[in-house]
């Protein structure tokens, strides 16, 4: 079959590889209808060491069903499935209590050992605890925001839940990315009336708007600091998201915190120590988040889909086959996309 | 009138100072009659700038109302109160949410322009929103344990809370000093059921297991944290108490909270930064406190003290006079005393 494999820096192959296939009975075959590129990927594709063996990418996808091992329950050939950005048993103390990312027997797609989303077909270990099914056909109009629950959309509610958004509690979101408009998007879904967008394009500008970002700042550093401090009277947002992860992103993010607030953060950190520690810890300023249990989010979040009330799909601002996959990074990495589905 | 100054490291003197008065209608002038040294008057004892003016110290004190400005309604004349370590309005956002140590008109006790505890009488700014009026008189039996609603039992509370301490919740506190055995008090009293307290005083363990600590951990450093994987199968401890401050102590917090459990901070940070930004994003722990709104929890503990359901005052093993409030600094910086009481 074929698949993305990344070697290094800007170098993205799609590639032979060995065809996926079941080797344990918790595992799935699924025949990968749709899948995307994520802005995480760009950390590798602009830092990662060399590797003559070659890391397999992708970790969202929906596909079909193909086959599936003795021990599978809950889905059976032929149906449509959505997976989320990591595997997981589903019973596991961790699973049990909605944190599947810590899920103690699963992990994380991709790399040198296991299949990724961006190739044609995925063995999905522990079936029963990682996919869920679609309860529609595999080119339905919804498939874009359908697709979004692999990871994006969820990861914009972790933040949002991480931050504590609720009615009355102003918001600001650091990151214009796909996660940080899926971000104003969940803020917006639990409450939030007022909410600041800290961001510099303006297409993704525009976007936010209209997913409910009622005031932009486009400054950076101690510039957005002072911007954000001037609109919430000096005081602060009461929720922020993080979603970008390098370390002026979260110095702003925990800056821009009111007293007592929280801080969300989502983006994959890009620094071994958290900022501003006294400042935080003198405003009783609390740091939550990680990588997102996107698994327990799907079904928090489907049925908001699949009625329309939400559209993060409107993140997706091109669509490519499995060959125009390299070209998609770059388009991603030069910010001449947002975000990018591929189509099989 | 006399207090305690401190003028460099190691240097606290006893002097006479111009008297505490009425300035403004809000104020109260009290008396002291008990204070206390705080661990946190210890950074400044190894650390402080020579200063020609000098520091009068202290944040914890109990006295009786001498005189009230004209505004004042809630305290009179001959009342008993005792004064949270930082003094606020009781009206602003902040102070009506509970987080008065945010308090947008308040401060902190001491330093060149206010009184401090550790004197004879302190002028106290916004006394109707700072003051608390105790139902006991001056040489009431419990007097210890409710001296200690003005800084430690309250910060071990807050960390409590920061750290999510509930039945079910393994528990485990870092630092064995007053705050962090007022922490055993406030977590056994919020519900925990094992609670492991990391120190290695044997007068301080001692008293940690008669407040409810079931396991310690004596260890320092990589060693500590590998004792409370053992204890905890491998998995760490969902709440986490950080009641020191300094980098190793972070870091040991941080690395022994559960995925998805959170560590309650109430250590005055001695570093500019976090520390394990990433492990404890992959694993989703959660970073929160500060300094503790003791305001709000005198009220929500004084029930509990005042029945004897908790012995916070316990934490006192030395009582002086205010001369011997220099020798007292030296005893608990060389750790031959827990706390020292001052009894005027």
């Amino acid at each position: 079959m074929r698949a993305t494999v990344m070697y290094g820096v800007h170098d993205v192959r799609v590639e032979n590889v060995p065809d996926a296939r079941i080797l344990k009975p918790s595992d799935a075959l699924v025949v990968v209808t749709r899948a995307c590129i994520c802005g995480s990927d760009l950390w590798p594709y602009n830092s990662m060491q060399p590797n003559t063996v070659g890391n397999r990418m992708g970790h969202e996808f929906i596909g079909r069903v193909e086959e599936v091992g003795s021990e599978v329950r809950t889905v059976k050939k032929g149906d449509l499935v959505v997976a989320p950005f990591a595997w997981s048993d589903g019973t596991c103390e961790f699973c049990r209590k909605g944190l599947q990312t810590s899920c103690i027997h699963g992990g994380f797609w991709g790399g040198t050992k296991l299949d990724g989303g961006q190739g044609e077909a995925v063995r999905v270990p522990l079936a029963d605890g990682t996919l869920v099914v679609l309860p529609v056909g595999q080119d339905h109009a919804l498939m874009p925001s359908l697709l979004t629950l692999t990871d994006v959309m969820g990861t914009g509610h972790h933040a949002a839940r991480a931050a504590q958004v609720a009615p009355g509690r102003i918001t600001a979101v650091v990151g214009d990315g796909a996660v940080g408009l899926c971000g104003v998007i969940a803020a917006r879904r639990l409450g939030a009336e007022r909410i600041i967008m800290l961001g510099r394009h303006s297409d993704r500008i525009a976007l936010a708007r209209k997913f409910g970002a009622t005031d932009i700042v486009s400054e950076r550093g101690a510039a957005a600091v002072e911007q954000v401090m001037k609109i919430t009277g000096g005081l602060g947002a009461h929720s922020v998201l993080e979603c970008v992860g390098h370390g002026e992103a979260m110095l702003t993010a925990v800056s821009i915190a009111r007293a007592g607030g929280a801080v969300g953060r989502v983006g994959v950190p890009q620094e071994a120590s958290i900022p501003a520690s006294l400042p935080t810890f003198f405003r009783n300023v609390t740091i939550a988040g990680g990588p997102a249990p996107v698994r327990a989010y799907i079904q928090e979040l489907l049925p908001d889909v699949l009625s329309g009330a939400i559209e993060p799909g409107r993140v997706f601002d091109r669509i490519t086959d499995l060959d125009g996959v390299p070209d998609g990074y770059r388009a991603m990495n030069e910010r001449e996309s947002i975000k990018v589905m591929i189509k099989f």
